[in-house]
């Protein structure tokens, strides 16, 4: 038997996991009021720590949602009556409410799809080309001044070091900033070896920005934006502040970001919810419509099989007439993982 | 002596206090996934509980800073090419790095002085009559939408219900909407006698918006708008997301407002740091700037003064070359508040 | 022989042309200065003037450029947050260079191809419907506020009566806006037998604005701006001043206006331009790509005979690798759309 | 006996005034279409030719009002995050309908008064510093990008060239972009003694960019902007696209810059202007509220005074509830000039 009671087994979403005990005990302890806003002993570490993890100079700053960290990254590169380049099916197309077209102040976002090149939600160069080539220079369109890529990939892809490579060489000989929305890049990074350098690509040949992602992965109100341009944070300030996202108590934001980082608490967890998706993912078999790579499936399945599933009390969230998503997280029961497998296997 | 060991007496703002151990439990209590977003059970009753608390049918919604409670609410009320009215020492004019002026689209503050009337960074309605009706109708200026107030005012003055009616009538006359900035509503309430309708005017007569301060009252990161037209919380709801500020986790938010509502803690707090506030001005006699009715003292004082102050180990910020402010909190230890009162009578 | 000489036989765009003689003399007849801005005594006629024209009360500004006259009328119903539905091939999103996204602070435009329903650049209330209900009340999609169509469209196609009265009533159970993009409304009028009333969609089932294209029909800097009610002409006045397009000597623009009115310059004009589209259309047969209904012409033809016409001295835009565009104006010469028409069939 | 019959003596505004005989001429040969937008070869003429003017390498770019002429220019140095410091009775913050607020995306005017320093609308670096040095680096305010000055000022004052030095030299130290609004340039040039390179700042100490004013000194709808560093032209090209104000027949535009600068007739009208409005300087003695440098007068006048003077036919505006603005143009009949300066001192 497995080990549910009452309430269902969530595969609905990482995005409402409950926070980590040790990211609740890091918020405990950062109690004690020393300075307000981001003047804190706790906000001065994430510099220094992002520094590390990465192996070169950058600069890490706390906000409270991943659509302000990827907005905020942004506004380094992209000026009002500039685009961004992304896949049609990026999360700050489609999942955003606009929020790129108010920080970015009516900006817009410069759509690719799977049509040339890339798959599973991923760019390439040559699909990025084919896309802003003929539009060139030419005054009556808006010009793309970023790219922006999803790691892990809203399909749960992960850009393997060589891709990465690609890209932002790329952006570079077309003058364009590269961003990399990371909401699950600790899924990203556990897929390729735990590297954190090889999951944003080397100093020069990887992305200049990132949003790094807690959320997701066990903290409560804190991803991390980190810009591989360490003059860029003055501008990032400035903008979170008047975004209302300079929070006065940002210590506990600080301190949960630090609770991810510390002992790799963030490639600890988003193991076990690779580990999860991979259980569920045997059970698949010809059903998946993407390979695993993070801890995303999406599943062919008929409406009568989800039914039978959500009967056996597994919660998880259509996608479209004739497949269905299920996401893993850092809480994710093995059993649950384990039941669900074998019963898709069983559909 | 005093029970003061290592750690400064600190005084210098509400805004870095920590947060109060029912808010905390409140917290840990939310850690159960129900939904993400606004959709789970928590945020499901800041309707209902802030209809009670001011007796009329409002929207409630949390928000993780009173920059981003202010805008939001202000934009119901002010579209792009409008403005705000608000005093010229605002919070909004002065100290939300331009929050205003994002939110809004570049709609514009129009600022009052204390020359034609009012005081202590309060509005009376003949004071933005004079400085609007000379740009009426006249389009190469930009016109008001809104009025914006702050109660307890930056300099800890609070609004009576009288003159609250009487800008209120002011607003509906001239077609404006009335907003408050409330980040210090509790201490104004308290001083009111703990009435929140009467701190933020009776129906009818009253604001039209509100942002209900919890962080500077022992929340962690959850302010409330408050929308006495409730159709209006759509328009904020989109805004919201749209500005990055709908938290995923959003029921670690509801859970701080409510646990501030339940058994009055809000009222209780603000009490306590009033009551430390008199304590402080039983000692300060004719160098009270303004009267004492919130948690906030301005008083005249020398430099040679606050390095005497401060090498009793009492924190605060100068205010000006002849003054300094000192803020109480929640928190603020009555020894403290005791031993600052005689330290500036000593002076 | 054609009578062409030195230069060449243009059919490059209707944008470059002259300026008619009746719109030069209207100008000049405005030197004499009354009041500056909008206040003279021709920009006072334009509100009865369309009102005339239309049958029914409306508002009518000038403004100087159709970019400016589509976003100022959008954003009487389009707030920051919303979306309009467009065409993916409309004016307003390929060809004016992100002004939306400026005009509007963002919004999106919510993009409809020829996939589910409509032809030739033009919109159904089908696919509208298909583009828009599943993302219905999603706070995380943006919402549409309006749709946004043209008349004639894209592709010189004209919506019928009937057509517009249909996406009109789906509009208004919707609850959005109507806006027509009218660069070409004289030709679909003069299509339509002349009626300004049957291109606009008749009063309670049209739209509910109209960006009334005089620049590309004779005149020289002067669109006009149409507003079915009357009520939002204020909110235009402050966002065209707000733009830098409350000229001081609007009068000049008036002047424009007015003289495209009077005696229905504006239908003449648009006449002879789509007399002379049919002229070439009688030599293009099965190359036609559209049906010609106002003076645009989009024909298929190889490289070579693309250059074969220009080495004709046919001046014109390749569209795309297989085909060209062909525009006429008030200023065509018979002869030079006789002798294209004939060029094209000799091909 | 003056000359003048049924209309008044207008002295309300240069603003209003008829479009001088070679600016008309000039459209007029415009009239054969070459390219569209500013692909025509008038166009192309402008960089050169401000060159020329200034005597150092710049572009030049036309567009319809001074308002998009100002905004244009200060968005090649300010971001949306930033702010204008500029004199609180700047048209920028009181004529021109929140457009700053439009064009900069929300950026803030900062304002400095004559309390510290400059008179008569002008600034000094003194008084700029001591408005933004007390923000320097808070995060909490908006930061100064830029310094907007006007030539010649609201009060009709011209700056000299070692001011200029001193105010661009300070600009430069401070990181701040210098932009001067020359509705009036050319008037302050002929004060100056003709020299533009005097009037705007020699190459290296002078303005970066500069709203150059041909509308009220003889235009119909076509102000120029020049920018000192070429480079940025592209950016004001592409806002310029996405404003509504890239005109499709630009070269009509082009034809009026150019014939201003056609044998200096911008030189020859601002003169006219100037001598008259000494003209009528010589009736008013002590009653002149400023020294008449440019064609703007600020006359102190009781209310029967304004009411006689009107009586005689004479239009100008009051200023305030003590004084009269009188303003002369390029058209102004010299003996109009000279019949107000002597009605003025028979008051």
């Amino acid at each position: 038997m497995t080990d549910h009671s009452s309430r269902p087994r969530p595969f609905l979403s990482d995005n409402a996991a409950p926070v980590h005990p040790r990211v609740w005990e890091a918020m405990r302890n950062a109690d004690l009021a020393d300075s307000p806003y981001d003047g804190d002993a706790l906000s001065a570490q994430l510099d220094e720590r992002f520094s590390d993890l990465f192996g070169r100079e950058c600069a890490g700053l706390w906000v409270a949602t991943g659509t302000a960290a990827n907005c905020l990254a942004l506004a380094t590169m992209v000026q009002p009556h500039g685009g961004v380049v992304c896949h049609e099916e990026a999360h700050i197309e489609v999942d955003e409410g606009g929020a790129p077209g108010f920080f970015l102040h009516g900006a817009k976002l410069v759509l690719c799809g799977d049509a040339h090149g890339g798959e599973g939600g991923k760019l390439t160069p040559e699909q990025v080309a084919a896309r802003i080539d003929p539009i060139r220079d030419d005054v009556h369109q808006v010009q793309p001044h970023a790219i922006a890529i999803t790691q892990a990939s809203e399909y749960g892809r992960v850009y393997r070091p060589g891709e990465l490579e690609r890209l932002a060489d790329f952006a570079k000989v077309r003058g364009l900033g590269l961003h990399m929305d990371g909401a699950r890049f600790a899924n990203a990074a556990a897929f390729l070896g735990g590297s954190a350098t090889q999951a944003a690509g080397a100093a020069a040949r990887g992305v200049d920005s990132l949003a790094f992602g807690c959320i997701k992965n066990g903290a409560m109100s804190a991803e991390a934006i980190v810009l591989f341009d360490p003059e860029q944070a003055d501008l990032v300030k400035y903008r979170r502040k008047r975004a209302g996202h300079l929070q006065c108590k940002g210590r506990y934001l600080a301190a949960q970001v630090l609770a991810m980082l510390d002992a790799d608490l963030w490639l600890e967890n988003a193991r076990h919810a690779n580990v999860a998706a991979q259980e569920i993912a045997s059970g698949c078999g010809e059903r998946l419509m993407h390979p695993v790579e993070a801890n995303e499936l999406f599943v062919t399945m008929s409406a009568n099989e989800r039914e039978a599933l959500r009967a056996q009390d597994f919660a998880f969230y259509d996608w479209g007439a004739d497949a269905a998503r299920f996401v893993t997280a850092w809480d994710t029961r093995e059993n649950d993982a384990r039941a669900l497998g074998k019963a898709i296997a069983a559909l």
